[in-house]
């Protein structure tokens, strides 16, 4: 029986599929979430979530790390909250390392940030991450991705000398040099805040690294991590339903090997075209199921998909109370019908979307990110698959002409023995994860020092801490947030104590806040 | 009177004369130490300053930041002591920072590194900085050096990637992924160490940082220092010499401006060629006062020149010796006589020589190593002159077709507030500096926390400790060198503490290390 090759997600928030399954395979089809409204990112101002920001542009340099005379700039788009409760010149900022996508959307998304920010009169800046969203390189998205040239400088190093550059310009520009800048960041985003403390430890005072899988690289981490807690959390939910999964991929290539079996699939499926293959049918099922564990909330969320609270057990729901008879596919597309289509609102699934304009994560798992992903026949639910470094750079010179190093990252910022090498250096993180999340696999879970320290909570998936407040909010959520906060404020404290006492007051004053 | 414009000096170590004052003068020229010999640079093994090493090459990555898919690689050259008395796979490293000029050279006169390797069974590397030495990227010192595109990777930056990528290599071929790794560094070496420590602390458990002036930039130390500190010097010794030099300038220019100036200046000087202008012989005056400040050691040195102990004593003991009625220029040419043939075997003096290859710095001041310096009327003896950075930078766009960051060291490393932002952040430097350097008026002079510490000799010059041993030595500096080999001790200690302490024994056990 011929098995298409299944290859590794290499999921980061959204980062959909992974180069080798995009070079594998027919472009795989996503349906967006039309539903939902998307965060308005227009020039001048507006509201995100409900959190009112002006959008401005910053002059970056495309390249921060050489000097060829021959200079590219590309405008940078960040966010500034209104600053009426600003405590003013040398009063705190918040900044929120963009990640993988628009930045109005990780703004409408990190609620934490807006809702924080008036208790310390912070100033609230969100900064997008360069090639993505509207901070594209050469004028445009097309001109931006248009080759191997043109892309070559979108790596994490970049990204964090443009959030250095503009933060020690902005500070300026306010006159406010003196100011404690507190990072966040929640997926790529927290790593990128973690290690801008860890970089610049000149330029912010602090960081909440939100979800942030640092060590999902090289062998820091087993490599099957992600799909084994993945698989955990239907399991945990209902056994039956964990088998009706692992069971249904060889079913699925049984089908798709039977006369019409693609056909049928398709139909099985509600796809709007009919398939080439069952890999394209096997990568959108096993994304649903990784995305779901990410966004495994206590409560109904839009971040991904509109989804209703606890999702994975509403699916699991789904596929375990289909009638008896049902066949395990039609169980399948049960389940994952809540995921793609909890409004009811979509007519037919295309394999291939981007909602998000976050293709470009296909560049960086190609170069820096490349995160080994393998799926162990024990305790996984996703057909055994082991990840192959050589076929997966082969496919990363074939589509984007570059080769990876896989090393580079720990090379760069480190991630070996973590605990050893900052339990006397660095200071002033917070590593938040959800047990949920399978990214918490390859994120710090233990404190590693008195001040770089680990918040774990059992029940949470991806970024749930930063996530807007909501009634529904658990007492466990209230109160985790509540202890990031007071670290944060010791950080703050600390900061100006060290300074004088005076504009500590004033910035934490809540009088002076709600002016 | 027209005065020619005295620009200021960016010497580090060797950087010798500016971009500015090449833009603005006729070539400056110098004398090369012709009678030193200079240490073996050859492919192979050799033997530099009696210490045994093998020299290798290493291929590495010309730009780390970027992925153009059309990555461009060079040899860097490094020198790895003989390992007889190495501890083996998980043994300390001591790993010198390269910098700007002839690895064999820096190795030579950095025998604190080769003398502690023994008593902790060390390996010890010295790395040669990317464009200097052998070490030339597009395969030859004139490509490299051919324009602004080609020079666009010599930066700091990509040294510091260029350290940890060698490293991370370097162990894993020797099966020692564990061993802690020592920094050292002397000038631009040392900001090399401490920033390397400070960016990569996963890769080095800390850094010796000897005379690194990393608060050179911007405003953050006044930009007088420099010029007041080697004025200092020469007034602690006599304020008559003192006197006399502050005098010369006048009279220089003066005699310059009368018939026949430039040809009798030249006279009086014993130059080779006949000056075209004053401003070449005041660098070429400028230079020698502001070395031997940096070189006015206790002892005999050969470190820039072939010199006295105490040298700057000989020069003002010259220059207040001569016999009464002799000119203000005669007492000055007897006195840099002191330091530019002190041999005694130079017949007339050329002022433009590169003897360590060291013209790249010129590139780098004019790119991010913006140190800005004046000479003020009260303190210095030297004519008053106004850093001016605008005329700075549009002479390096002339020369280099580049124009600089001045602002992007501290951007990318900080400096400001140093003390408040490593207080509680980072661990396991020491900053050495002595007083009589010029260049400590950039340095750490003050601890910063427990293990951020400074050492400093009222009676040292420019990386002092890191120099051989000599019978000569004075017990202060015995005993300084023996407070950072004990500092250093205890950073190996932890480590090895940290790990289970059999490796720590066998790595400190002098039976083993004799072995």
């Amino acid at each position: 029986m011929h098995r298409p090759r299944r290859l590794p997600l290499l999921l980061i928030l959204l980062g959909l599929l992974p180069a080798v399954a995009r070079a594998l395979l027919p472009p795989p089809r996503f349906p967006g979430p039309h539903a939902r409204p998307r965060p308005r990112a227009g020039v001048g101002d507006g509201v995100g979530g409900g959190y009112e920001f002006e959008t401005r542009y910053f002059r970056q340099r495309l390249d921060h790390f050489s000097f060829s005379g021959e200079e590219e700039f590309f405008q940078q788009r960040y966010l500034v909250g209104r600053a009426g409760g600003w405590a003013g010149p040398g009063g705190p900022i918040f900044f929120y390392c963009g990640n993988e996508g628009d930045i109005a959307w990780f703004a409408a998304n990190s609620g934490l940030v807006w809702e924080a920010a008036p208790r310390f009169a912070s100033l609230v800046v969100f900064a997008e991450h360069r090639y993505y969203g509207e901070s594209m390189p050469f004028g445009s998205k097309d001109k931006a991705y248009n080759n191997s040239r043109s892309m070559a400088y979108l790596t994490a190093e970049q990204a964090l000398a443009d959030y250095a550059v503009l933060l020690t310009d902005l500070k300026r520009n306010l006159s406010s040099e003196s100011s404690p800048v507190v990072l966040f960041g929640g997926s790529y985003g927290g790593m990128l805040a973690a290690w801008m403390r860890l970089k610049y430890p000149h330029i912010a005072v602090g960081a909440l690294a939100s979800s942030a899988p640092i060590l999902q690289f090289e062998d820091i981490v087993p490599d099957t991590i992600f799909y084994d807690l993945v698989s955990n959390d239907f399991k945990r939910e209902s056994l039956s339903c964990f088998q009706t999964i692992k069971d249904s991929w060889k079913e699925l290539d049984e089908q798709g090997n039977g006369q019409d079996g693609l056909l049928k699939l398709s139909k099985t499926f509600h796809l709007c075209q009919t398939l080439n293959t069952t890999g394209a049918l096997s990568d959108w099922l096993s994304s649903a199921y990784s995305y779901l564990a990410m966004v495994d909330y206590p409560m109904p969320s839009e971040f991904l998909m509109p989804l209703p609270a606890s999702p994975i057990k509403e699916v699991c729901t789904n596929i375990d109370k289909q009638p008896e008879g049902s066949s395990i596919l039609e169980r399948i597309y049960a389940g994952v019908n809540i995921y793609y289509n909890y409004t009811g609102t979509v007519d037919c699934f295309d394999l291939d979307d981007d909602p998000h304009g976050m293709g470009g994560w296909d560049w960086q798992a190609c170069t820096e990110m490349v995160m080994p992903m393998s799926s162990s026949e024990g305790l996984s639910m996703f057909p055994p698959d082991e990840f192959d470094y050589e076929l997966y750079a082969d496919d990363c010179v074939k589509n984007f002409g570059v080769r990876p190093r896989p090393r580079w990252i720990s090379t760069e910022f480190g991630g070996h023995n973590i605990s050893s090498v900052l339990e006397k250096f660095g200071s002033n993180i917070i590593f938040f994860n959800g047990l949920l999340d399978p990214w918490s696999g390859g994120g710090v879970l233990k404190n590693i020092s008195e001040s770089v320290v680990a918040i774990v909570a059992p029940l949470g998936a991806h970024h749930i801490d930063l996530r807007p407040a909501t009634k529904e909010d658990p007492d466990w959520l209230v109160s985790l947030r509540e202890s990031e906060l007071e670290i944060i404020s010791g950080w703050l404290s600390d900061h100006y104590r060290a300074r004088g006492g005076a504009l500590f007051q004033r910035a934490t004053n809540k009088d002076s806040a709600a002016s």
